[in-house]
């Protein structure tokens, strides 16, 4: 038996963990670096003010340091501690002001007083610190020092992608986002996901061309988006990964066309797979589905997440840490992938080229000779729904969902059916 | 806090009430000449004789007196006790006769035995009486002097119209049957609905002209469509007030077309708002609903009540007065009426100008610029929606539906998104 | 009061029962004979070796007598103690042979030790015998005598046809298998349903013409359709009847069209008639209905079975005998079919000639005239109904489904208003 690869995910995640990631910057290349070392990436570099659909891509950010000291030099909030202390994207800042004026710099959660929020300000340019209100309550009042070691310049933003070539050109889009500094569930556990996927994929070469996108949220898919724009139909089927390692339960969230081809084969494989789970709508709210989902391309992708964007107490905050992400839940989100994709892959819609009346299986070796039983075989069954509903108009999906029968089962129908010259596709 | 208009509108009925209605004659001029103290309107006189669709107008009925007496000239059944007790439309008769044949005219409720039912007779020429049961049980037999003094002759059909005027010339019909005499809910409070409706609408310039109809009922609506056939697709919603003032709950027909515009927007106001309600289907039966429904017009004109066409044991008898008729209730017909109105004249189906990608709300000043909170602001969501469903195949109750989001946030973002340039109509 | 038919038909039932039946052969003729003293039939005789859709006609089985002895020349399995002991098609066999070889064509149900069951080899050469559990578990070691006195050989395959003319070249056909040897509720039961009801049919002129198909399972009716494709768009509508008589309740499988007139017919019928009844989807399993609704066809045909195919553990056994059938269930599944033709053959889609408002019914003599009574007539609101649907998209059956009123008085009122010219067809 395989051994999951639970724990080989977790060990890329705590790997990932410290990097000070932001939607540029040298955490992002840093992150690809450690990728790269299970999956070969093609990167892409975008120079600052390229335009990039309604958005321009921001100068680069990078960070060495940054720290609330007091007077007597005791740093009270320190940006090596945890990267999630600095607002991503601040501007430096070297200055001694009293604590009054600071507060207007300092982000806390009251009703979570023990952990840390995170914050961003990308395209406002500002400065501040994220703490704990714990924290912010044991400061006395008086003067502090404030110190942000940033730049804000010129340069790139920066993603990856890897391709898995499939026997067609046709593309399905797995992305995920590499934004987040010291978040766990949120992105590293879709990272890890989409690595052990993509390295699963090319074990053997899939019908589909699957394409692997590691990019920052919003801004990368957006800057994506607009460099494949022209090419953008071969995007057939697509899967946003997120929040893809806590305890809590798959959910899917469908794209916007509702009935795409993946969201049914998603609702397929969650609901015969006894998980329990949640299908919810398209909101245009969440993750890069929000972009490839955009009224203009309107693809066919869905995310699938556990629980999903802000649904769970830790999201967005110090406690959103590797401790919180298990190895068997992210395998439990690769398996899932794994058999979603098993079944878009063989899922095709055949037209019966012996479609009046039944053809004779028998003379075929395609059926038991000794007719007369009432115990049905599966297989012939199979044959049978395939035949019956292989007019070009219904998938096998669709006749494995009206049928009650397994999609692999109906799937090795078809081939056989194929190789009989009873179908074609 | 503005007074409630209830006591206002059953004033009205209280005034309209003695008034001895029917499809054509004084009573229907003298009604519209108090609506008028209200509300200016263009009146309009068929001649009899006029051919309207399949029917004809027919001849003016107008009536003094009626009666019936005993030898000693007691009057038992009485018109100048309540109009209800004479058929409408009742040719003119002054004889003797015993009970026995007295009886083919006399109309009663047998399981209501003291109420008086409403009965007419317009397209048999006929004559007749209707009291109670219990008047009837006390009538001796021998001889009766029966009288009626009324005319029935070449006139004309009287009906109304007024105007308020939108932005664009597409129209909201409401309309209301003048027709029936000493009937409260039935349909004195529709008219005093329509009537409150129509000032409260040309406070502001609404977006679609809005045309109400007084009119008598079937050949009033048969006359009025005859007549505007040619420009009957300005007509894009519709609403037929009736029973406007029972203690029952609003009921809401559909329009024969089942899903028009006005159906989902009352669907929608009716069931947001918490009230109960009921939602029927159409059905070629009740009041005018039936014309502006026929297969050939086939309008987006469903009906709003509280309890339904035949539907209380008041109905059609003389039980159906002013103390029927709740102040309270009226007041909630007409809030329902302004709040469906209200969603229906802003619902709007735009088009997303920049449909590729999201737009960068930031930089136009239509998002918070420090990003990573947690809590979605339900107005940026709202932009977000709007952005998203901006197809042109979805207007803003369609999105209001699929999101959740209240109808007059969407509408407020929609709003917002056009000045920005970021939609257009 | 008519007398039921249930008796006659289990008489029947009774006299087909002990002919030996198969796809091709005397059997088939000798029922067909019986048949024919019920109903005239249009005999075909199909040569064996004639090409038939993907199939070829085989050749013709017939036998005489087939038993199994052992050496002291007790007949252990005897043909002619039910013809079901022989499997169908077995090519001859004489010969001695241990039980240990014996056994390799001995068939029995070791779950229903004491029922013989129903084998067939149509298109493999091979010989067996089904016997009882308990017959062969009597049976000792050593050697037995076996003997097949049967013929393979080029002949026919025999098929017959009734029709009853209608007033219209359209079609509903009526097929039942004709295949099965001693098996009582599959499907003589059925054949007697299908005699029953072309009788009742024949007695006035329907509006479609009934066409009635004998034939044996899947090599009859690809036989037939195979003969009849030039025509095959006249059928409109078709039923194939089997297993009709079990104490079951009613079941009804949809065409593969799922929503074709005869599949919302028969729901309609089995609905509105309070019977206890099953509706399920079409699947390619079970009889004739698989061929006449391949893709190639796909034939608005379902089929009406008590209860179903392979449901009831007699299915295919020697249970299944004249016994397990009871009169008053042929009676009552002739009766569903009584009542669903009755249906399709006056279901209509006219054309409302007035379509502007409503006509004006009371002119025309088809309305109460002494109006504002406040219990509508059914007769006059199906009036009503049937003109305001009549826009050529609505059969009578889609106005008797949303108005919930009788199919039979809306169809009356669509013949009075036909007569008044306020209608066309």
């Amino acid at each position: 038996m395989t051994p999951s690869p639970g724990p080989e995910m977790h060990a890329l995640v705590r790997r990932l963990y410290p990097l000070c990631r932001s939607i540029t910057g040298d955490g992002v290349r840093h992150t690809l670096d450690i990728v790269e070392e299970y999956l070969p990436l093609t990167r892409h570099e975008v120079p600052t003010g390229t335009q990039v659909l309604d958005w321009t891509v921001p100068q680069e950010w990078n960070i060495r340091d940054a720290w609330v000291a007091d007077t007597d030099g005791r740093r009270v909030v320190d940006f090596a501690e945890s990267n999630l202390h600095v607002v991503s994207y601040s501007v430096p800042v070297s200055a001694r002001m009293p604590l009054a004026r600071l507060r207007e710099h300092l982000h806390t959660l009251p009703d979570q007083p023990s952990l840390v929020p995170y914050r961003t300000s990308y395209y406002a340019p500002a400065w501040g610190f994220c703490l704990a209100q714990d924290t912010l309550d044991a400061m006395p009042d008086g003067d502090y020092d404030v110190h942000i070691d940033s730049t804000l310049a010129d340069g790139h933003l920066t993603y990856a992608e890897h391709v898995v070539p499939g026997r067609v050109t046709d593309e399905v889009l797995v992305s995920c986002h590499t934004c987040h500094p010291s978040l766990a569930n949120d992105n590293l556990a879709g990272i890890a996901v989409a690595v052990f996927l993509a390295r699963e994929l090319a074990q053997r070469t899939p019908h589909y061309t699957y394409r692997f996108l590691f990019a920052p949220g919003t801004i990368g898919s957006i800057t994506w988006l607009a460099r494949n724009t022209e090419h953008i139909d071969r995007v057939k089927h697509g899967l946003v990964l997120a929040c893809a390692g806590d305890a809590g339960a798959l959910t899917y969230k469908r794209s916007r066309r509702g009935d795409a081809e993946i969201d049914r084969v998603v609702r397929y494989v969650l609901d015969s797979s006894g998980r329990p789970h949640t299908i919810v709508g398209f909101s245009p709210y969440g993750y890069d589905e929000r972009q490839f989902c955009s009224p203009g391309f309107n693809l066919g992708v869905g995310s699938l997440t556990r629980t999903p964007y802000a649904g769970y107490p830790e999201y967005h905050t110090s406690a959103d840490n590797p401790d919180f992400v298990l190895p068997e839940a992210m395998a439990d989100t690769l398996a899932a992938c794994r058999e979603a994709f098993a079944v878009l892959d063989r899922n095709r819609r055949y037209v019966n080229t012996s479609p009046y009346g039944e053809p004779q299986l028998g003379k075929r070796g395609l059926y038991d000779s000794l007719g007369g039983r009432s115990d049905a075989k599966q297989a012939q069954l199979a044959m049978l729904w395939v035949l019956n509903l292989s007019d070009g108009d219904h998938s096998l999906l669709d006749i494995a969902e009206r049928s009650g029968l397994p999609f692999g089962t109906l799937a090795d129908a078809g081939t056989a059916l194929l190789a009989a010259g009873l179908l074609k596709e």
